[in-house]
């Protein structure tokens, strides 16, 4: 009894933080459109600062927010029921869809740097972005190619998964650091006069709230992703490994960034350590932690 | 033996990435040396832009190279026969340390400001980096209250460790994050025409090397400091335990940002998976974990 109040007390806690980061991510996104449509011009596609507008918005809504939320997927609990390729398969999907909306945000820039004669890939935000891109795409191929292909062997997946999740969480804090030094640009080349950027117009002011937005954002999904009693538990896993017919085999590395619970948590975490074991025991390797 | 064997391989490992690390982190310091004397007109403290060249120095050299190696600091193999409280003091030491040459860093440029009549405090650059510094402060208070200071009870210490871990290294990604604005702010600033930071002068390759250099020493301070087989062991912690005096009580919190070892580490992460269980029975709560 006591141990189900502490798991319905955590599942409130999940679910506050899971509610803070989506609304923080929401407001992001409306924040670079009023930036966009309010001070800038709004969208267009014809080379002009409009096109270039694009750059923000994809980037706010597909290469954060979008994500965000592919990084905790496996989070959700009523998502627990369902099998886990399907789980792998909406992570995949949502970091597609993310790295489309990157990519096309980078060709906006491109060309209305064409269009315009400003040279491309100059400064340290065009450096670290694009890294960040390629680092990405080569992320999910490997990903795919890794736990979603059925043709990697668990010894393969075992090692590939603690660095699938390490280089996972730090693209993502790279690409708010970069979107930061995005910010920073736009805001000095559009600002330079009447009013200035050191003058802290509205606009300013609304767009640095974006900014401090966005690492709260990313602060919210990296603790989320980041403390293990919050996972997936394995149990499920094994189910939907009977129902497809698959055979447990191996051992299975703990692959999440784990971060133990506190005083408050003793039973929980009891109950995560006996689930670890079982977990040995029952899992297939490398397919629990794909978060 | 083999065992042993696995042992050796995994410390050789961890030394290249300590070397690495620092290497990195020493170059990123020559860098800003170079960018400042070369490029910059040096240092002094008289008001001129000379005054505000301390800012990069001090922060690239205290607030991230400092402050990393803080982070790291009870990885280190050699230190593990040394008390744990010693190694407390040298972790809230060098964050001491590097606390201090952030504010003077600080100081540098809003005296700068002042004297050349130039707005404080309206970039994103400055609203998040003066955060960072005063949740780093907090964070040193806090944990010298908490873990040095002998008056928090057992179960303080358990539930405060995981939000001084995950607040620690979420701070020095931000500090990086702003470095990064920070660099693109001062190219942008610094290299209006002839050169202008878009026709890709040395100074700007030379900085956006900077840049991209502080960003692969943070990757490699948060992936040793969130290795779990990396992590001082609690056999030492026990030792130090008797030799003091102290009593074992209660049972602590896993703390640090965990992520299991791969296949080739099954050895390992077993020795691992019994250190924690021995770990529960004797170490004392929230002492282990300070990283």
């Amino acid at each position: 009894a006591v141990y189900g109040a502490r798991k319905m007390e955590d599942y409130g806690r999940f679910l506050a933080l899971l509610v803070s980061a989506l609304l923080v991510g929401f407001v992001s996104v409306i924040f670079s459109l009023v930036w966009v449509f309010h001070y800038r011009e709004g969208l267009s596609w014809d080379g002009s600062t409009r096109e270039f507008n694009w750059h923000p918005v994809l980037i706010i809504t597909g290469f954060v927010f979008i994500q965000g939320i592919a990084i905790i997927v496996y989070r959700l609990p009523w998502t627990w029921k369902c099998s886990k390729v399907l789980m792998k398969f909406i992570h995949a999907g949502l970091n597609t869809i993310a790295m489309i909306l990157a990519i096309v945000s980078m060709v906006a820039v491109f060309e209305y740097h064409n269009a315009g004669n400003i040279p491309n890939m100059y400064s340290l935000h065009s450096w670290i972005g694009l890294a960040a891109v390629i680092f990405y795409s080569l992320q999910l191929f490997l990903g795919f190619a890794v736990f979603l292909l059925p043709f990697a062997p668990v010894s393969l997946r075992t090692a590939v998964m603690p660095i699938h999740v390490y280089s996972g969480l730090t693209i993502f804090a790279t690409v708010i650091a970069t979107a930061l030094m995005g910010i920073t640009e736009k805001l000095i080349f559009s600002l330079r006069s009447n009013p200035a950027y050191s003058e802290s117009p509205p606009e300013a002011t609304l767009v640095n709230c974006l900014g401090v937005l966005l690492v709260i954002f990313g602060i919210f999904i990296l603790w989320m992703a980041s403390r293990p009693y919050w996972k997936r538990p394995p149990e499920e896993n094994a189910k939907a490994l009977l129902t497809t017919g698959g055979t447990p085999e191996g051992t299975e590395a703990e692959s999440t960034m784990t971060d133990g619970g506190n005083a408050d948590e003793s039973d929980l975490r009891s109950n995560s350590e006996a689930a670890r074991k079982q977990n040995l025991k029952l899992d297939e390797a490398g397919q629990r932690s794909t978060m």
